[in-house]
């Protein structure tokens, strides 16, 4: 089943002409969710093809500019284009003022409905959930209230192998007992184990987008063992008193996060406009961790 | 000296991936005014290498999300790479409210002063002038309240003719009076006529922008004989009950009102979305005025 995420923007506040500011989109069994959305964030969707109707769920970290300028354009286009289905925006909780206030004074009157959900930083809390998925948002320390968020897929049932069925006339009640796992007797009294009868479980997976933020390790505890980690990496090591007095952090720091939190893989991304040779982020950030990726506008990457 | 507008975005609401939305750059004597600010202006701006930072003055004409959602990002970038000069905003009242609260939630702290001045539909107004060059609102008919604005180079000052200084012993007070277009005596009581001392006259050039409006033929009162006209023409004649419904103008009438105002070019734009080949644009315009041009990303016209 896919799970991705695709990079629509990864730069830092200040335009670079290189990058666009902060927006992807993460690609849960088919269903779209984005994750910030910076100015020009529907044309980037526009150009890599995304069929962004599809998006039910936008998920916005902070009140930075370069995180949620794009929003109100993206609103208004769902509307233009006829959108029907309800749109459900996390959020700072001020982010509704600005959307309320926009709309109001330019007679915008949305034909679809806009829930919004207003989003604490003090905690982890689950935003949403389906069948497949869990959506929680992190707390991430910067100078203004900000959230990761923290995409989880659900443990699924286990599958019978299906020779089993036959060979120990597995009734149906036994069936459902043995997919979640449990052991069941058969007729004859004989244990029937859900291991042997099943076939291995796929592991859930997990993506964690955490932009902006300074070093934190506690973040690591809310993150442990994601498949994928989107640590921001503004800055490099040269810049780490820049990094700590602008609450971002550096390609080494974010590094050292995703080894304390044990994550399988590293994007890093939120590249300041100084930088002109990205591979120094690359390079730096593999002296703490074995596996990183650096992220650029167009590149999907997966999840696993 | 340089009196041209380059066309950032001339798309109308609905975003097409064909054209960007409303955005011009004025540029009077090299002074550089910007002219409504659709989602991606700065983007485009740094595509067609326009010195952005020299932008002391932003009209913009209403409150419809694709005239105006590329402003913060806009006054943002300006702050983040250290403006430190006035800025100068005009538009409906309403939108100092819209700028106060997003920079008050994001906690944005401007370096530079801004000053916002409303603009009301109701009448045509002097907004700004200096020593070269006058700016005036222009009411429009739109579904919500509108402006379009005027752009009117100031009389300059008549040029002497250098060999009549001497064939004649101009005094520097003669020259005076002679420049601003009055006869002197000579000292011997000659009559010294201003129009044979000084070269003609370069007649003062005037740009129209009127984006967007319905089909309104007093509008043509107030852009009497301006050498340019950008008028709006999001539909084609076949769509003309849909442009009265929307208050937007078909091709046709852009024209019919440039002939009434006596403009000697009209410059289209503001294309809906639904249009793949503009061509349609010109040739419906061309059989109401012989001077018609189509509006593109990235095309500068000159204005005179």
């Amino acid at each position: 089943m896919t799970f991705e995420v695709t990079i629509l923007g990864c730069g830092a506040a200040t335009p670079s002409g290189r990058h666009n500011p902060s927006a992807q989109m993460v690609n849960v069994h088919d269903k779209l969710f984005l994750v910030d959305c910076g100015e020009g964030t529907q044309m980037q969707m526009r150009k890599y093809r995304l069929r962004f109707q599809r998006v039910n769920h936008i998920f916005i970290s902070h009140l930075h500019g370069d995180h949620f300028f794009g929003l109100p354009g993206l609103i208004s286009t769902f509307s233009l284009l006829g959108r029907q289905s309800k749109l459900h925006i996390y959020g700072p909780p001020a982010l509704k003022e600005i959307i309320d206030v926009t709309f109001q004074h330019s007679e915008t009157y949305l034909e679809f409905a806009l829930e919004f959900h207003p989003v604490s930083d003090k905690k982890k809390m689950l935003l949403m959930e389906d069948e497949t998925l869990e959506v929680y948002s992190i707390p991430l320390k910067h100078r203004i209230p900000c959230t990761g968020f923290l995409f989880v897929e659900k443990q699924k049932p286990l599958k019978i192998k299906k020779e089993k069925i036959s060979e120990y006339r597995l009734t149906p009640l036994q069936i459902i007992e043995l997919k979640k796992g449990n052991d069941v007797m058969s007729a004859a009294g004989q244990p029937l184990l859900a291991a042997e009868m099943c076939m291995p479980r796929e592991k859930a997976r997990s993506y964690a987008y955490c932009s902006d933020t300074m070093y934190w390790e506690k973040l690591a505890a809310d993150i442990f063992q994601v498949n994928l980690l989107y640590h921001e990496a503004t800055f490099l090591t040269t810049e780490e008193e820049r990094a700590k007095k602008t609450f971002h952090s550096t390609a080494l720091q974010a590094a050292k996060l995703a080894t304390i939190a044990e994550t399988k893989q590293l994007l890093l991304g939120h590249f300041s406009s100084r930088y002109t040779h990205q591979h120094h982020f690359l390079d730096e950030a593999l002296t703490a961790h074995a596996n990183v990726l650096l992220a650029d506008e167009g590149l999907t990457f997966q999840v696993g």
